[in-house]
């Protein structure tokens, strides 16, 4: 199971991102495509995308050692089984979409993964970093993934790295989760969406950026509160996991550079008061994603055929 | 380094406690001694520990497979040094602790762990469970002690399971670690004793817990705030690692049942109003450290023998 072509697809609300990987893990096509939702679309649109990336390399699908797959949901990597994975159309328990996609693939053997997890092995292997690692994830939700000392943690229930459900403010608002002040509602990208306008038409998280820069002082609080709660979540991911390394991810890491050096910023202020957070040194542990790369595909590749 | 005897040491600010394994990891001696403060002290009164359970059971020092030992403060396995020790009187950075003791005990090989991640293994030992559990130590401070698939999680800078300095309250007190608001300022036992006198003399956390429990609505108080922490700290070992288990330990968890009770009440309250809390099933997780037992030396024991 570890030579040969696999294939990683990332499966999301509105797109489907797939790789192709030789045997030494180099990305040798990609390829993107429009998500067709529910399990009958899912399970069609994902299979399209692995034969058009065996075709356009020129090999036959039936020569792919696996297909590993990463979805938003609760998954049971054992069986295949997906639960909960709304984003998809999906809302149903134990859907087994691994068994759907062998069939539909006459047979190759699939694996799938949380989304998440799987790019956090993707982030582990493209970032050459060392595999003890957390993948901060910065969507539409907040969530992480975990590498220890070379071994994905998924948790009993799958539940592992669901700090985007950890209280952040006791007297915040309610959750969707049915909590109150969860760190999601503060550190996602959607709020820094929902915050908007900030002025006319500023709503997307790189204009927020870019008008708090030009000095919009509305802007800069937005910005601000937002980095605040990334550094907390990166916080916490040390003081829980006490990873080496915490890559910043997700479409709202996208704005770059300046989210990695305001959460620097946040970061050495507060060890700057403290001992504990000083000897832990967060700061030099953060990074970026590597801007573009298809982390959670190439890890849901490397996932099926068991390397991290 | 599989068989033969082997001896565990917790070390704390007050006392020494000692076990004597068998080869088959069964208690066959224990004995408690007065710490004596400062690095010579500690290293002196730990090797006449063994000497002594060694002489008890009739058995050669040197015929031990090794000794390991649980202390609290920052700990390097690798080398056996210590840093930062202060409850020991041994404020100084990197004290080899491992090598003078070893020296001490004509070179018998020593382990140093860090106290509550002994405790962890020694409560995946004692309680028979599996290996897949968080030990949540109640004491003058709180961590966890985490046990992930049969492997404990040190951390890139032993800091893993740091989890009484994230943040529970922004708006509260200063923390000693420099942070507003610790975990470890509501879930500590210390604070349920600096909450007293809730009556008459009621400072030791039993009184607490029985004055709450005969009607004093200000004990009731004190009780209920510190049952939250403790079920605050419960689900935020589950969001992060998702354990199997979560074992209640150190000195304020032998409060037993009514602290337990108080825990599962409140996770089941939470659980109701939150699906992805019922998921998780915080509550089911959750069981109290066998009373009484010495789970800190087994676990140190088990740690020199590499056993977990």
């Amino acid at each position: 199971m570890s030579s040969g072509w696999s294939v990683g697809l990332d499966i999301g609300g509105t797109k489907v991102d797939g790789v192709l990987l030789d045997s030494a893990s180099a990305v040798r096509g990609t390829l993107r495509a429009a998500t067709v939702r529910g399990t009958d679309g899912v399970v069609t649109c994902a299979s399209r995308v692995v034969r058009e990336l065996c075709a356009a390399a020129g090999i036959d699908t039936a020569d792919v050692v696996g297909v590993g797959v990463g979805v938003p949901g609760l998954v049971d990597p054992r069986t295949g089984s997906v639960s909960h994975a709304v984003n998809l159309g999906m809302d149903l328990s134990d859907v087994p979409l691994g068994a759907l996609l062998t069939s539909a693939l006459d047979g190759v053997p699939v694996r799938v993964e949380n989304d998440v997890n799987a790019a956090a092995l993707g982030a582990a292997h493209l970032l050459g970093l060392g595999a003890d690692l957390a993948y901060l994830a910065l969507g539409t939700g907040v969530a992480a993934g975990v590498v220890l000392d070379g071994r994905l943690r998924r948790g009993f229930r799958g539940g592992a790295g669901e700090i985007g459900h950890v209280t952040y403010e006791p007297s915040g608002p309610q959750c969707a989760c049915g909590q109150r002040g969860c760190l999601e509602l503060y550190a996602s990208g959607s709020t820094l969406d929902a915050a908007g306008p900030v002025g006319p038409g500023l709503r997307a998280s790189h204009e927020v950026f870019e008008a708090a820069a030009a000095g919009d002082p509305r802007a800069a609080g937005v910005r601000d509160a937002f980095v605040e709660a990334v550094a907390a979540a990166v916080r916490l991911i040390v003081l829980t996991y006490d990873v080496e390394r915490v890559v910043l991810g997700g479409g709202f890491a996208e704005v770059g550079e300046p989210l990695l050096g305001g959460v620097h910023a946040v970061l050495r202020r507060q060890a700057d008061g403290s001992g504990l957070l000083r000897s832990l040194a967060s700061a030099d542990r953060v990074v970026l994603a590597p801007p573009g790369a298809p982390v959670a595909p190439v890890g849901a590749a490397l996932a099926v055929r068991g390397r991290v």
